[in-house]
């Protein structure tokens, strides 16, 4: 995939269905609760009759990709973990021992782990091998990937999410692995919103005071050495980026086009979502947020989008853990108001609760 | 119950057991994860091993208690409903048609009926008739309820609570049900937090701005009229309060003293909160806030209790609808973090993880 040709896919991204949202809305007005009263659930339902184009919502199946890579930026120090947890949390994925495979399994929603480059080989009929490179270089002193690298790897969260939705998944979320990979999101965050790095930086999973100072330093050198131009962020991401966060961008591109929806877990997830909402702002009508994480780059990408987390659980664990999360509620919505009884069922007079702002 | 009694059943209240918590954080931290990087759902499971005095928690069977009753402020246009709409609804919960129900379904959660002062009468077996008086008083004229009233009604609370404890209930969930009942918990919260009556009143389910204007009101007058000592929650409770709310208090308070957790929905239940948090500040340990209702009050509610809400969806429909949707959380919450891997069986060495900030 080429600039351009990415640029012919996204044009096909067509805006949600309008006559569906209002005959979802009307549905629900009609409902024997106070117009609007069930906030947010109620949008969730509008957006997926916006996204299916029809009423009839579905919310299973459901699947998160969890993109996994590596950063060279690892090398100057930027998490307290060495850089093999990569490998060794991508193949724990399969092994159902992790909070993420915990979390799905309760929420009954699969994973879909796709290796774009982790700096290890693995030989496991779970883990999709669609390496791009083995992990990318050290955005301190070099850019990160070239723009073909990017590019590709933005191909394999195409390819990869269309795959899966042939195989009839209806619902997306976005997951990663990638040790280093809160600095290569406050990175993009930093550049993409012109904001002051130590401003969208934070502590990881858990950085040290140390690591934290290596971390907004190594930032720094990048975005000065290589001068990503703003205006373009196919190059932010290749310059300052990693290939889990251009897989991730290729899942909110594919997914819309192809009228589903996309739940955004942590920061780095958040980072690929602004990365696809700058190459295309219509991607953000397919977007739906999950948790607001412990980052304080995550607040203002999602206000920058215009997206509300549902949650505020303090999480920082990533791997995708906010996504089920979201799923669960998203059940818990369609299940809830595709089985209320109406006004009428109710035997409540409909007008004493239409006088109502929304 | 008089107010001796009650403050003897008060005094029984334990503070949460440290040491069970300590071997479930102790339990937490060997998990392959970050320390504390599943935030409130790690909370969660700390608090309910305090409450239980075990790491064996248990979030089966849970139920939440919908507190009905009706106020006599109504007559003063403090709502877009009739009052009638508070029997409907009630009788509703009993049909399986309304929110509620349906988010209970959902969760697997018990729903108990309460009518603890309606100004109807039911003859159904799911309606638990513990009818104090045919609804409160007009507040904006004389004294909602007399402090015995007030008392009789936590009493309700507290004996309803203990039957579904002796049933085996080990998570509750406060619900009401009673049109009117956003201006007596907004006077509550008015005189106990001494805060201006605008900046906790809200528009309830739905207002008008006429309806708004009664509501503030109906309120000033009631406190200007009462003047409840502030320092006297229970004088507060009976002077511009409400029956569910008092029965709401006695939920907070025998749960805790059973050493059993209580979900808080909306702004109602956060005002009963408060008056139980204020009669014994103790009962805090064992509540857990839900979602932040569209109530201004409430904020402020939770803030001064010292509690965060897991949700913010913009609900505003009372019922006890955020409880089913914590209690999900807290299933899955155990679900992961009780069947999650160590950091042993992941192969990941735990130092690289210890020095972390929580």
């Amino acid at each position: 995939m080429n600039r351009e040709s990415l640029k012919a896919y996204i044009e096909q991204i067509r805006p949600l269905n309008r006559e569906a949202m209002m005959q979802m809305e009307q549905y629900l007005d009609g409902l024997t609760k106070p117009v609007g009263a069930l906030g947010k659930l109620e949008n969730l339902m509008i957006q997926l009759a916006g996204a299916a184009g029809t009423v009839e919502v579905k919310t299973q199946p459901k699947v998160t990709v969890i993109m996994c890579s590596d950063n060279g930026v690892c090398d100057v120090g930027v998490s307290s973990c060495p850089q093999e947890v990569t490998a060794t949390v991508t193949y724990n994925f399969t092994r159902g021992i992790t909070g993420m495979n915990r979390l799905s399994e309760f929420a009954k929603a699969d994973i879909h782990i796709v290796d774009v480059g982790v700096k290890a080989d693995f030989s496991h009929p779970l883990i999709h091998n669609r390496k791009v490179c083995y992990g990318t270089k050290n955005m301190a002193i070099e850019p990160a990937m070239t723009e073909q690298e990017a590019l590709q790897a933005i191909s394999v969260g195409i390819e990869e999410t269309e795959k899966l939705i042939e195989k009839g998944y209806e619902i997306f979320g976005t997951g990663e692995m990638g040790i280093g990979n809160t600095t290569t999101s406050a990175a993009i965050t930093a550049a993409l919103l012109e904001e002051e790095i130590i401003k969208v930086t934070g502590k990881g999973s858990g950085a040290l005071d140390t690591v934290y100072h290596n971390k907004v330093e190594a930032i720094k050198t990048a975005l000065k050495v290589h001068q990503p131009t703003i205006a373009d962020p196919i190059d932010v991401l290749a310059k300052v980026g990693g290939l889990d966060i251009a897989g991730l961008v290729g899942v909110y591109i594919a997914a819309a086009k192809h009228g589903k929806v996309v739940v955004i877990d942590g920061f780095i997830a958040a980072a690929a979502a602004l990365v696809a909402y700058k190459l295309a702002p219509i991607t953000k009508a397919y977007m739906i947020a999950s948790h607001l994480s412990k980052e304080a780059g995550m607040a203002l990408i999602l206000q920058h989008i215009g997206l509300e987390p549902h949650f505020n659980l303090d999480m920082r664990l990533g791997e995708g853990s906010g996504c089920p999360i979201l799923f669960n509620l998203l059940d818990m919505a369609q299940y809830t108001l595709l089985g209320m009884g109406t006004f009428e069922d109710a035997g409540v007079d409909k007008s004493n609760y239409m006088h109502i702002w929304k």
